[in-house]
C-alpha cells in the first residue's frame, strides 16, 4: 500500500503568520509551522503537499484537485470560515474528509469567529493549539484514513 | 435585426457538475449542460457564450463584460448566491437582463440557501429543474428580449 | 399514451389581473392568460384545466382533485404563498409535481413577499416573467413529466 | 351629486360581538352597532352597505367589489389583521380608501395584536373607542372623500 | 342528567387521511377514526357529532356552534395550528373546553410545527399517538365535564 | 355640569407643521390645526388647551398637570412615540383617558414608525386623517369621557 | 406474556404538589396523584414504578434504568423541560417510549414555558389536565405498547 | 520532574456509550475509552483519573479538584456543554488548562450542538473523531503543559 | 475628615410618588422618602442633596455637578433607566460611583423594564424594596466610599 | 416575638470565594463572609443558617426548606441565576420572600450574566457591592418582614 | 455673494471634553475644538455659530433655526445618535446638508454605538479623526454646499 | 524626512464607476477620482499609489503590501464592507491606519449596507461626499500620521 498523500492547505493572511499579531498566533511563519507538519508526516508515513492562497475561488479550485490526487485535507481556511459557503460546496463535492483547523480558540474571540459555516461538512473540528492544531489534525486525519482502510 | 447574444454564466463548484452529489445535481456535466443550451438557442436564434468560474472576482470581471457585450445573462452562482453583495452590485451596475438560475429547488436543501442575495436586481428567478432550468431561462431571456424590442 | 392532464391553479386577487396595479402585473386578465396557456398547451399536446379561487378552503378542495385527476399543477397562490401552511400541507398530500409561479419577481418587492411556505414542497419555482411565468411553468412541467415517464 | 356608497366589512367572529368576552368589546350586538352607522350615515348623508363573515375568501371576493361599487370602506379585520397578506393585496387593488377599525385598543392586548398586515395599505386606522370606533371612521372616510372630491 | 354532547372537529387535509403521507399519519381514514371515536363514545355515554372542512371560514362557522350546542370540542386544526389567530378568537369566544389534538408529534416534524397559537386558548393538547389521540382526548373532555358538573 | 377640559399636547418638530415635508404632513399650520380643534370643541361644548414642546422632560411636566386640570387629552407624541417610556410612564400615572393621534399613517412609513411605546396606556389611537385626525380624536374622547359620566 | 412495567417519573418541584400554587395545580399531592395511577395501572393489568428527584442528574441516572428495566415512561420534568438537553440525550439513548406530561396547560403560562426540548424525543406530548394528565399518559402508553406488540 | 497529573473528565449519559446511538457515538464503552487513553497516557508518561458523572454539581466538585490536584483536564461535558454556565464558571475558577473534546461532530447534529458556552473558557477545542478525540486531546494538553514549563 | 457629600438623583414622574398606582410604588411621597433619606444620611454621617428631574438634559447637566461637587451618587432614573444613553455616558464620565435604584421590583413588571442601559456604568444595583431601596444605596455607596479611603 | 430564621443560600463555585478570581471577587473566603453576616445577624437580632451547594438538585431541596423552616432568604445562585428554571419554581413555590444577590455588578461582564431567570419570583436585587452585597440583603429582607408584620 | 452660514452643533456630554474619558477623547476641549473650527472657517470663508446642549429638546430648538439662519450644519449629537428619531425628525425637516460627525470611531467601541438613527437624514458621517472630524466635516460641508450654488 | 506613501484601494465594482447608476455614484470615472486625489497629494506632499480589483483575494494580497511599503491606506471596498472578514483581517494584520471611505452614504441605501465588518479595524470612517469622501480621507489620513510623527 502506498503512502497517504494529504493536502494542507492555508487561507486567507495565514501567509503573514510570524508576522501579524505575534499574542494571537505566535511567532513562528507558515513556513516554520510546515517544516514541522513535514517532520510529523515523515514520522507517520504521510505525503503532505501545501498551498496557501488569500483568494476563495483559488482555495475552490484548489480543493477540487482532492476529489482526484489526496486522501484528505487539513484546512485553516482563516476568515473564510465564517461566511464562504462555496469553500462549503467545494468540501462537500470532493467527499474527502477534511480536518478543519485553528491555531487559536477563535471562541475567546470577537463573536462572529464562533459560527463556522464549514464545520457541518468536515470530518471535525480542531481549535486552540497554535502550530500544534496542525500536527493534532494529522493524526486525526490518520486515524480517519486508517478507520477507512480496515472497512474495506 | 442581428441576433441576440447571451452570456450563460456559472459560478463555484459548478465544474464539478456530474461529478459531484449526483442525488442532488444529476448525472450531467457541465460540459452536456452547454451543449444543450446551444442546441436550444440555435433553435431560438440566440447566440450563447460561457464562462465558469470559482472566483467571486473573476466573476464580476466577467459581468462587467455584459455592460457593452451582451443582451442578457442566464446565471447559475452556486454558493455566491446567498452572500455575495458583490456580485449583486456587479448585476446591478450592467441594467442588463439577468436571470437567476439554480437546477436544484434551493428551498428544499439547508436554511441558508433560502436566502438569495442576487434575485432583487435579478428579471427573474428559475430553480428545480436540473439542466431545464437554464434552458427555461433561455426561453424567459428571449421573453424579455422581445418585450424590449417591441416597446423600442 | 393519452395527454398529460395539468391544472392551472390560480390563488387570491389573480381575478383582478388587467384590471390592479398594471406597473406591476402589467394590462392582461386572467382570461388573456389562460388562453395563452391554452394555446401553449396545445402545441405540446397537454391538456389544462383552469381554477380560480380567493378562498383558502376553495383552494385546498381543489389541490385534492389533483390526487387522482391531473399528472402536475402550476400553481401561483398569490399572498397565501406567504403563510399558508395549509395549503403546503395539501401539496405536499397529494405527491403530483406542482411548479411555483409568481407574474412578478416577488424578490424586488415588500420583504414578507421572499419568503414562501410553499417552495419546499414544490418541484421548482418561476418568478418575475409576467405571463410567460405560467408557459414556463407548462414547459417545466412537461420536462419533469416526460423524466418520470422515461424512468418507467 | 348622488350620495357616497361606503360598505362596513367586518371580518371573523365578529358576528358574536355582544356574546362573547364583554369585558373587552362590550354587550352591543353587531346588530345594534349596524343601526347605529346607519343612523349616523343618514345624518351624513352617505350610503351604507353592511356584510360580515368568517371566511377570509368571502371577504376578499366582497372586497373586490369596493371597485366598482362603493367610494370607500371601513373595515374591521378581526384576527385577520395580523396575518392576512391575501386581504392586504385585495384592498391595494381596489384604490379606494379603507379605513381600519378595531373596538378594543389591540395594542394593550396581547403581543401578535400589536402587528396589523393591512395598516400599511389603509388610508389611516382607528383603534380602541368601541362601536364609536366605526362612526369615527364612518366620519374620517367622509373627510377623506370630500378632500378627494375638492381636487377634482 | 342528559349525555353530554361534543363536536369532533377536522381541519384542512384531515379527509385525506389514510391516503396521504402513511410514514406520518398511518393507514386509516378519517372515517375509520370516526367509527373508533363513535364506538369509545358510546362507552362513556358521550354523543359525538363530525365536521371536517378544508376552510378556516367553515371552521369558525362550526365552533360558533358550539357555544349554544355542545359542552365541548375535539380539535385537531391540522396546519391552521400554527397561524390561524381567528380560529383562537372563535375558540376563546365560545367559552367551551376545546382540547388541541394531532395524530402525530409535532415536534419531531418542521419548526414551524412546534409553535401552535391555539394551545394558549385550549383547555389542553394530546400530540403523537396517531387515532389514539382523539380517544384519549375525549377521555380528557369527560374528566373536565365531569370536574365542571361537580362544581355545580 | 361644567364644560369638559381637554389638553391638546403636540410634541417634537409639530411647530414646523406646514412648513417641513408638505407631501407628508400637508400645508396647514400648527396654529391654523389649533384653530379648527377650537372650532369643532366650541360645537361639543369642550374647552381646549394648546401646548407644544419639542422637550421631553416639558411633555412629561404638562402630562402631570392632566392631573388635578383636565378631563383628557389628544396627544401627537411625534417621534417620542416610538421610544419614550418616560412618556408612557407619565400617561399611565395620571389615569385619565389620552388618545393618541398621528397626522399621517405612520405604518406606511418607515419601520421604526410602527412600533408605539404609548399605544398600550392610551384609551385609543388615530392615525392618517391629516388635521382631521385631531378632530376625531376629540370626539373620541368626548365619546369616553360621556360614557364615564353615564357610569358615575 | 408478563405485565408491563412501566416508570412513572417525576422533576424538580413536583414533591410540593398539593402544597404550592393550588390555582394552578390543585390540591392532590404527589401521594395522592400516585395512588391513583397505581389504581389506573391495576385496572390496565399494568405495573408501575415511582421516582421523584429536583436533581437533574438523579433523574438521569433514572432514565438510564429504562434501558433494561421498563417498557417505557410517563414523565412529567418540571422546569427541566425546558433547557434540559441533558435529559433529552437521556430520553433518546434509551429507545423506549416517552410520554411527556404537564399537570397544567404550559401554553397559558409564561412563554418560557411554550418550548420543550424534551418533545422531540418523545413518544408523544399530554398537558392540561391535572392529575388526569398521567392517567391519560398511561393509557397512551399502553396503546404504544400494544401496537409495538402485535408488530412483533 | 513527577509526571503531569491530568483528569479525564465525562459528563452526562456518556456512562452509555457503547450501548446507545452507535450510528453517532461507536460500539466502545466508556471502559473502553478509558484503556485506550490510559494506555496513550502511559506512553506520554502522563497519569490519568477518570471520573463520569449524569450530574452538573458532581461535575462542578470534580472541576474543583482540578485547582490543587491536577496539570489539566481533558472534559466532555455532554450535553451540559449547551447551556452550564455553572460548569464554565467551575473551569474559569480554577486556571487549569481544560481541553474540550467531543467524539461526534456537534456541528452535523442538530442547531442547539452548534453553541458550547464551555469553549471560551477552554484553551481548545476538538471535535469528530469518536474516541480519538480523547487520545488527541491528550496529546493537545501535554504540549500546553510542555511550553508552559519551558516557560519557566 | 469632612462629611461625605453624595446627590440623590431623582427621574421622570418620581416627583408623583405616593399620587400615581399606589399598588406599585406605595403611598410615600418624594418628599416623605428624602426626609427619610436626610434621616438616615445624618445617623451616618453623610450629607445629601436632592434632585428631580423630568429632563433628560437637566438630569444629564446635574451629573456633570458630580464630577467636582460630590463623592457618589444613588440615581433613580425612572424610565429613562431603559434607553438613556446620554446619561450613560453622563455618568461613564465623571468617574464617581452610582447606585442604581428602583423602588419596585423592576424584573417583574413589563418586559421592556428588564434591560437597564445605566447598569453597566454604575457600581451596583439595589431593585424591589420601596423606599428602604433608597436607605440600602445609602449604606451601600457609604461602604464604597470607605473601601476607597482605605486604599489612599 | 421569636427572632427572625433566615436562610442565607450560596450556589455553584461560591465555595471558591477568595480561591478564585479576586480581581472580580476579592479576597474574602465564603467563611469569612459568612462570618460576617452572622455578626450582622446579630446585631438585627436575625437568626442565619447557611447552606452552599454545587447542585441545581440540592438547592431545590434546601429552598422547599424555607417552606416550613424559614421567614426569608438571602440567594445568591451563582451561574445559576440565567437558565435554572427549576430554582425558579422552587423559589415561586415557597412563597417567602427571597432577595436576590451578586457580589459582582454582573452587568458588566459576559452579556449572559445580565438576565436573570429569578428576578421576577424574587422580592428585589442587590448586585456589585462584595460582600456588602449579603449584608445589604439582609437589611433588606428584615425591612421586608417587619412590613409584613406590621400588616398582620 | 456673502459668506455662508454653518451651525457647529454639539450633544450631550459634549461639555466634558477634555475633562473625561481622554484616553477616548483626547484632552482638549470643546472650547479649544471650537477655536480650531472657526480659524479653519476663516481660511474658508465661512462663518460659524456654536451651540452645545444636554437636552434633546434644545438641539431639536436649535435645529429649526437652520431652516432660515444657516446654510449647513455640523452636528455631533453624543449619544443622542444611537436613539433619538426627534433629532432625526428634526434634520429631515430643515432640508439642510447635515454632516454627523464623531470624534472616536464608534465602530470600536460597544455595540449601541455602531447604530445611528441620523445617518440615513444626514448627507454623510465622519467618524474617527478626533478633533480634525469637526475640520473634515467643515471641508465636506463646503464642498456640498459649493455644488449646491454651481447647480443653481 | 521623506514624503509619506499612500495606498489609494478601490474593490469591486468601483472600475465601472461614472459608467453605472450615475443618480448614486455622479459621472466622474476612477480615472478622474483618482487624478484629483494625485492633484490633492501633490499639494500635501503626499505620495500616493493606485490600485483596484474586483477579486477579495487580489485585495487581501495588496493590503499585505501596506506592511512594508505604505504609511497609510485609502480603502473603499465596495460591497465587500457588509461581509468579508478575510479582509477585515487583512487590515488588523499590518498595523497601519486605513480609511474606510464610500462615496455615496450607505445609510441612505438598502439595510444590508448599514453595517460594516471593516469600521472596527479601520481608523475612521468617511462617507456620503461623493469624490471628496477620497480627498477628504487623504486630508484625515495626513492628520493621523502627522501625529503619530510627533509621538516618536
Amino acid at each position: 500500500m502506498s503512502a497517504k498523500k494529504i493536502l494542507v492547505l492555508n487561507g486567507p493572511n495565514l501567509n503573514l503568520l510570524g508576522k501579524r499579531e505575534p499574542a494571537v498566533y505566535g511567532r513562528q511563519t507558515l513556513e516554520d509551522i510546515c517544516a514541522l507538519i513535514t517532520a510529523r508526516a515523515k514520522e507517520r508515513g504521510l505525503q503532505c503537499d501545501f498551498y496557501q492562497s488569500n483568494s476563495e475561488g483559488a482555495l475552490i479550485d484548489k480543493i477540487h484537485t482532492v476529489l482526484d490526487g489526496y486522501d484528505g485535507c487539513v484546512f485553516n481556511a482563516g476568515a473564510y470560515t465564517h461566511y464562504s459557503y462555496a469553500l462549503r460546496d467545494a468540501i462537500a463535492s470532493v467527499e474527502k474528509p477534511f480536518i478543519e483547523v485553528h491555531m487559536s480558540n477563535v471562541h475567546k474571540r470577537e463573536e462572529f469567529r464562533r459560527h463556522s459555516v464549514l464545520s457541518p461538512v468536515c470530518a471535525g473540528v480542531i481549535a486552540g493549539f497554535g502550530a500544534d492544531s496542525y500536527l493534532l489534525a494529522l493524526d486525526a486525519l490518520q486515524g480517519i484514513l486508517d478507520k477507512q482502510e480496515r472497512q474495506i
